[in-house]
């Protein structure tokens, strides 16, 4: 069970805690986000395999489809559950989508693009309800929440030093605010958990609208 | 020793480790913060009063007179650091400087004040070095920081759930964006570290200037 922790929702616990939720992300990012909502969740990775052809797509089209993708997979799964949070993060700059590096040479490359100048974050949410006769699972929201990050002037001794450490190879745009990198980071404009790949208020005021209408 | 994290000061890990550090603050965030530096420090509380006269004041000056008052007091206990981090926050609204509450109540009428607007916080940061033969410590750096804060709006049932589980009693504002709080921050403009506490970003950018003077 997941500390109470539900500033925003805590005069909803009693009917948050009749419904079964399901985080279809493994990010460990993710979890420490959804935790501050006092939410107890289970995680559920999802199988899909993000394979979408980026050029086909704006960043927000991209995570909203990659979030939905995500959420579907893991609803087809978990039939029972009340409702699936699904998500996905990039980094854009200027319309490139940057999402986890390949390689440290790569990671090296990413991040040195960023020195010195503003980027966006983009995180896409989908919150299903499954369908539990089998059929197709309804979508009760979604949503594309984005931060601008202005970054610090890297010089290159820097980076690398930091790619060496490890901190960016699991992550969109080869950096975690919350980590190592926070010291790289001048300021944000937006939603701060966001960039760390979670929009938390957002998510709260949808879950509330949720709860509201008797959708969950 | 503190756990090896320095993105911006990695390459200036050998001569960080010739020189002593002293954070003059007891704020578990301070604390928090300053380790993603990756620097040796140790904390000694400053015995500094802190009863200034705020009317005197305005939320920038009040703030930099705050750390600077308890650096200097840090510096008279420990003569032979090389460097004392002072550090001073506020929550300022409508030109009024708030900062810890009373008590329940006072914390609950502050929270209210700041539902459904922006607000700023004002951290003032002082690095001072001690004199080893007694007399005043030198003023390295001091700055202020400011960030601003979005709150969503909020209900007095939502607020009073949350004073009553204690987190706002010990913070300017009465409350912790990096806690339970988290959720009623619909956005920040600045640096995310400073709401915290301790403005990351420009600190570390000192820090490697003074190395570069030879200050430290």
């Amino acid at each position: 069970l997941v500390k109470c922790r539900k500033t925003m929702l805590r005069s909803l616990q009693s009917q948050l805690s009749r419904s079964k939720f399901i985080l279809a992300s493994t990010s460990p990012r993710r979890k420490e986000i959804l935790e501050k909502t006092g939410l107890t969740f289970d995680i559920v990775p999802s199988l899909f395999p993000e394979d979408l052809d980026k050029s086909q797509f704006t960043p927000a089209s991209y995570v909203q489809e990659n979030a939905l993708c995500k959420a579907k997979e893991v609803a087809a799964q978990c039939r029972n559950a009340s409702l699936i949070i699904g998500a996905d993060t990039v980094v854009e700059l200027d319309g490139q989508i940057l999402e986890k590096p390949n390689d440290k040479t790569h990671a090296v490359q990413m991040l040195m693009s960023l020195s010195n100048r503003k980027h966006n974050v983009f995180t896409g949410v989908v919150l299903l309800r499954p369908d539990p006769a089998g059929g197709e699972a309804i979508v009760l929201r979604k949503f594309v929440e984005c931060t601008e990050v202005l970054m610090t002037t890297f010089n290159e001794e820097m980076i690398r030093a930091y790619v060496d450490g490890g901190e960016p190879m699991d992550k969109s745009g080869s950096y975690g605010i919350q980590g190592e990198g926070a010291s790289l980071v001048e300021s944000v404009t937006g939603c701060y958990f966001n960039v760390m790949g979670f929009p938390l208020h957002r998510f709260c005021k949808h879950l509330v609208s949720l709860l509201e209408e008797k959708e969950i």
